[in-house]
This record gives structure tokens, C-alpha cells and sequence, in this order.
């Protein structure tokens, strides 16, 4: 069993794909635990950004968070962003593309 | 760019486990074109499923549904939902556990 993790998040007009740049920066180099970490756009709502990740354990999906990178991009983030998000914490159960080898 | 969905399935009660058992059976042959499929269960909610998946495109998600096993998969799943789901559709730009070598 994995931890997962949905989120969506809601940028200013115009902001969208800035914000998904930030998201998708550093990726040559994962945090460590982390076994998926999909970004998209929503192909109905042009200003919401869709997150889903899986880690190891929500342990490893936190202390990403600590990183000195992944407080840069939020900090950056923060103000293209409308303040509204949603989540999900999900306990996964299998899949595919979860290779712990991307951990 | 790849083709994403997010999607969630209620469970009548007690269901739930026998229908992620169907989910994750046949993963030892992902369909053509599956880069990520995820399968989990909502902390918080203890009938609804989660699933996010992948797809190289969004014609590849469709033929998938088309497969005798998948068929056989949801025949089998439908006496146990309650016929509640949603259903996001995305365009996903990136990420990590997206190897294309998946599909």
C-alpha cells in the first residue's frame, strides 16, 4: 500500500501554464519516495490544474514538502493561484507505472 | 502531451474490496498504451474508489474499454457499484512514472 494524494488547484486567469511549468520543474530529479506525480490540465475548466501522486508513505509526501526546491516553487506558485484547492488522500492499492524503481 | 482521467465509483457497502480486486486484476498485462493506472481507496470515505490513469491518448483509454477482459472486468464490478461516478478528463503535461516503456 501506497500513499496518494489528488489535488487540484485553481489559478488566476491566465496564469495556468506558468503555474504548470513551476510544477513540472526539477523533475529530472524526483524526491525521494516519490512513485508518480502526474500534472494536467482540466479539458473543461481553462484555469484548473489537476496533481496526483503517489509516494511511498505519506511520510516521504511530506517531507518533499520541507525541500528547500519545493517551497521555492510554491512560494512562486502562490501568487498565480485563486487561494481555492482541493484534496484527497488516497491509499493505493496497486496500479501500474508505480515502480518502486522511480522512488 | 498524454491523455489523462481521473475518476471515482462508489461501492455499495461491504463491495468495496471485491471491486479493487477486479480493478487490479490482469495488471500483469496493462492494455496497449497505458502509461499509469492507479487504483486506491478514499481515507475518508469508505465506499468510493479512486482511479487516475495515463493513457498515450485518448483513443488508446477508449480501445482499452473495448478488450473482452475489461468487458468482463466491468460486467462483473457492476452488481457491487451504485451507479455514482465522476469523471474528470485532462491533458496531462508531464510528470514522473510516465515512462512510455509502461505501455
Amino acid at each position: 500500500m501506497y500513499f496518494g494524494y489528488n489535488g487540484t488547484m485553481r489559478t488566476r486567469p491566465g496564469r495556468r501554464d506558468e503555474v504548470v511549468t513551476l510544477l513540472l520543474s526539477g523533475l529530472e530529479h524526483p524526491a525521494v519516495g516519490c512513485l508518480s506525480y502526474v500534472v494536467g490540465t482540466d479539458d473543461e475548466d481553462a484555469d484548473l490544474i489537476h496533481v496526483t501522486e503517489v509516494w511511498l508513505s505519506e511520510q516521504h509526501h511530506d517531507d518533499s514538502l520541507t525541500l528547500p526546491e519545493t517551497k521555492d516553487a510554491i512560494a512562486r506558485a502562490m501568487p498565480m493561484l485563486t487561494g481555492e484547492f482541493t484534496s484527497t488522500r488516497i491509499t493505493v492499492l496497486g496500479g501500474v507505472g508505480l515502480e518502486v524503481g522511480n522512488a
